[in-house]
């Protein structure tokens, strides 16, 4: 048996796979701040048409452009790995595979969607991107993929990374883009925040809507926001992940996978790995599907399914999802890009149909996972990804005390050798933690229990 | 045409190449204290018996064993790209490629020795290795493979770079291993140069003192000490990279090379690559191959092929190669890890006998180079490997004056993730540049000249 297959450019997927065409309940919209449903026109002033166009289909399978092929080309289709050290370390019975994300330039699966977006822009006329970023992988992607297609770039990105983590900022000024701190003193957004709390460790939500802001008001109508997760195109772009491992597991000779696991921040990475495997599951397949978050910003296992903003200033419409609330600030604790208040709605939708089972886990007990994980696979880990290996190990032992031959998939959606400095804290034993609690998610979501459609909160079938 | 192509695993080359076996002349012993070869045996307190073996050995083919090819999986067989968007960029007829060792999870080339060395140190009951590291891929790739094996590390690395990249550190403890700089009050090699120069930047050869005075003088006699560059043994385990490039230019249709481009430090990437098609162009093919070097340490272009010392407290034996002299310290300037006083003796041989033809280029032309490269090819390379590319873009600029469809293939030896404050430094203006003159490098080499066998110096062929 090898110990990871490749699949040739040829092999690799042709067409992205939309879940919200296979769902069991369609899709919410998006709400404008009338409370009705928005139409697509509204969001021209901040995304391009045809992405719009993709935001809201309910087409199956959507094309991927020969051009956007040739960007993904770079590095795609990426290994799937078969983690025999792992198994042994654990004396696991069970079958661990990992799709791995992190070869690509930028070091994680953004760039999938980075050049997709980026691609759809420049067909749009579109000269110039703003985006957020908190731990920097998709600034880092899109800073990428804008070098590759020629557009301008700007990064928000969460002051708190920003000054952990330096050379994040190099590297997205290597590939041209410029990237600054937020709040920022550009934009009246960030302005805003900075009033309130000069010392603010930033968030996603206040990034967004700086990026948001100073692509709408640019008035020579060029610039476009662009974001690396939550949206519908963002997770039909991540899609080809699934795909390409699907190949790759029926050349490894698995019939069956039993456990699919990534984590999950705005949901990206999670949804482009699951999305095809809950394809499966809707038509009758037994597969357990694990979005796992962070036990300091539980939006899946422990907030409410609310209509919420993406950003603290509500520049985003109202979003159908699990949310802490758009005003909500993560413990600093946490060096990981998986902080967002809000989930993607495709992935909450999912959630409430029951089609997948969120896990949420400690930052320690993920460094002690990512740690056993280099030391026997050899990969550092992206912090984000070490919440995926985390629950693939409680998964393998849990096979172990069963007997079970399980198959277990997670999805390495990046490497770690950015994101050291949380390493550097674990090895010297002062990574704090945080386990946010039912009062604290009480607390921080209490504003949104008023809203009127509030009320689908989670109640088993819907 | 695709723009890269991967091998199987079971495509992957079974066997290393010896160069050794087909050079013209002889390779010259390594020297004693006393001016005499010396013997297998005298390297024992340094090497285990089966890496000696492998460094006298005059085979062409050398198996590698089966756990050796197991722990090469993790990551190879590595992709060959086709560089089509530099090539539009420069507008050459030449079509390029690149080997991309960047995706090893250490980050370069340097794991297919690493993993070896471990390997065959733990196969002769060996327990710890003690290396240097000048910019870290070394030191990072030996601590990952003796993670992988069980084995303890410690690395001195070049206080310069452990002062400039912190987090080279942390990688290396991720994986277990122990990293201090050099000079240490550690070793007497490394107090003896700190008694004379407290300021030291460092240099690969007090590193190498001190980390082989560790091995010798562990009285468990468990202890040895690895080398990541150099020694023929070395350039042995990355022969696989040429051998899989040939495998897969051929997938490419390519049937003839015309230059073939490797940075060049100690010899380890360039060799690697280079030497199958060295055998070529001992059997006849018109190859040009090129090893390229700092402007700031030019040792190939500017050195003489002399008996010296690996290393400044001469604890190395005599080995013949182009030496700048091994008390040499280089300018403080260059970020990169091409520092080296000496030269691989299989390198410096094939040199001597005219199969390679190297080039010096200076720091801000490969930083540019590496720039262009970012923003076309999408990758950020070691500042290593950026001489690989400056040269590659001067023959491609080459070809398109001549009107050639050159093929052209140079070793992306490793990526400049954990490498980005020489970026910073250039993108801010504020990076050095030294050329050494032919004065400067006759002062250091002075001492050198005395030595009875450094009349062996280049004169065409000999």
């Amino acid at each position: 048996m090898p110990t990871k297959v490749f699949l040739t450019e040829d092999e690799m997927p042709k067409q992205w796979y939309n879940l919200a065409a296979d769902l069991p309940t369609p899709m919410l919209p998006p709400l404008g701040p009338d409370g009705n449903p928005i139409s697509p026109d509204m969001l021209a002033p901040v995304f391009p048409m045809n992405l719009i166009e993709q935001e809201v289909s309910q087409e199956r399978w959507i094309k991927i452009p020969e051009e956007i092929l040739e960007l993904l080309y770079r590095w795609r289709p990426t290994p799937l790995h078969r983690a025999y050290a792992l198994e042994k370390a654990l004396g696991t019975p069970a079958r661990i595979y990992y799709k791995n994300e992190s070869v690509s330039p930028a070091g994680s699966h953004k760039g999938n969607t980075a050049v997709a977006q980026a691609w759809y822009n420049k067909q749009f006329g579109i000269k110039k991107l703003t985006t957020e970023t908190g731990a920097g992988q998709w600034g880092s992607a899109i800073s990428f993929a804008c070098a590759l297609l020629g557009l301008e770039c700007k990064v928000y990105m969460v002051r708190i990374s920003f000054d952990q983590k330096p050379f994040r900022k190099t590297m997205m000024q290597t590939w041209g883009a410029e990237c600054i701190p937020s709040p920022s003193t550009e934009t009246n957004a960030g302005r805003a925040v900075l009033e309130k709390d000069p010392d603010t460790p930033g968030s996603l939500g206040i990034a967004i809507s700086e990026a948001i802001e100073e692509a709408v008001t640019d008035e020579t109508g060029k610039t476009r926001y662009s974001l690396g997760s939550v949206l519908n195109h963002v997770m039909l772009h991540q899609t080809i992940i699934g795909l390409e491992a699907k190949k790759q597991l029926e050349k490894m000779g698995e019939k069956k996978v039993d456990v699919v696991i990534g984590c999950a921040g705005g949901g990206s990475n999670f949804a482009g790995l699951s999305f095809p495997f809950a394809n499966d599951k809707i038509n009758g397949a037994d597969i357990e599907i694990i979005p796992v978050e962070p036990a300091s910003c539980p939006t899946l296992t422990k907030a409410p399914f609310v209509y919420d903003h993406g950003d603290i200033a509500k520049m985003t419409p109202l979003l159908p999802m699990y949310s802490l609330g758009h005003s909500f600030v993560p413990a600093p604790i946490h060096a990981g890009g998986l902080r967002y208040h809000g989930m993607s709605p495709l992935v909450s939708q999912a959630v409430v149909e029951g089609l997948m089972t969120p896990l949420a886990i400690s930052q320690i007990e993920c460094y002690q996972a990512a740690m056993l994980f280099a030391k026997t696979e050899g990969i550092i880990v992206a912090p984000e990804t070490s919440h995926a290996v985390a629950a693939t190990i409680r998964k393998a032992k849990e096979a172990k005390e069963e007997g079970r031959q399980k198959v277990i998939i997670f999805n390495l959606s990046g490497h770690g050798l950015m994101d050291l400095y949380g390493y550097d804290k674990f090895l010297h034993g002062k990574l704090g933690d945080h386990k946010m609690t039912k009062e604290e998610v009480h607390q921080a979501t209490r504003e949104l229990k008023g809203h009127p459609k509030a009320e689908m909160r989670k109640t088993g079938k819907w």
